[in-house]
């Protein structure tokens, strides 16, 4: 289900649960990496790069990694898991939400017995100005 | 539960179901807004604003409105609802997605019963440089 107009674009990807069906293909490792849907080229997004993501019970991530230019918001949906930014572990779950720096080297795992479900958000650092109220305009109708 | 690192923010707001006992106050509303958790100043984001969402069924938004230069992406997890652009309506539910430009005229309501919980992240169009691959380095460890 798509549907796009002047200043919109709709997805319906379905149940989270059934995002493990999906594979990416990262350039960076030979094997595809299940349960990834990446958004900004599917709805044209110009200001971040989100995914939505399932790790099956067991899963880690197979590297740590960092960031240039970009900040990122994690979000917990459901399941257990445990995060990692310079070496210091904590436990995540539905409503757990990290910001990471750019320089914050960083890694996650699901825990052994639960699937994980997440959003992830990269945007350019320092970009944001005017906040939510600020740069909202009520429209009458 | 809230964890600062140099490098990182974390906190831990529990289940999304109980997002309807946080209110914000508006501005521009005199009543305030019950189900809105915003996260910017939480984490000390720099890129862009979210908030975690919950509406009760039968709940509409007040106003419609459209941003200055921020595009949006709201994301549903649960529920039912209807999320209208420039006088168009689609129905929403979990795994729908939806890209609005900053001119696009929004608004959007719960269904008449069922909650709907979702997720509203604001950037500034046209900011994103380096995508999710060329912005990210690995790192060994």
């Amino acid at each position: 289900m798509k549907k796009i107009g002047d200043n919109f674009s709709f997805i319906d990807f379905g149940p989270f649960e059934k995002m493990d069906q999906i594979s990416f293909k990262h350039p960076k490792l030979t094997e595809e990496v299940p349960g990834k849907q990446f958004l900004k080229d599917e709805l044209g997004l110009t200001s971040m790069e989100v995914s939505l993501n399932k790790f099956l019970a067991g899963t880690s991530m197979p590297f740590s990694h960092k960031h240039r230019e970009n900040e990122e918001l994690y979000i917990f949906l459901k399941g257990k898991g445990e995060f990692c930014v310079d070496g210091e572990w904590f436990e995540v779950q539905e409503g757990s939400v990290i910001k990471v720096a750019p320089n914050g080297v960083r890694t996650w795992r699901s825990s052994s017995s639960e699937e994980l479900l997440y959003i992830v958000i990269q945007a350019k650092a320092g970009t944001l100005e005017g906040s939510s109220i600020q740069d909202g305009i009520p429209v009458k109708g």
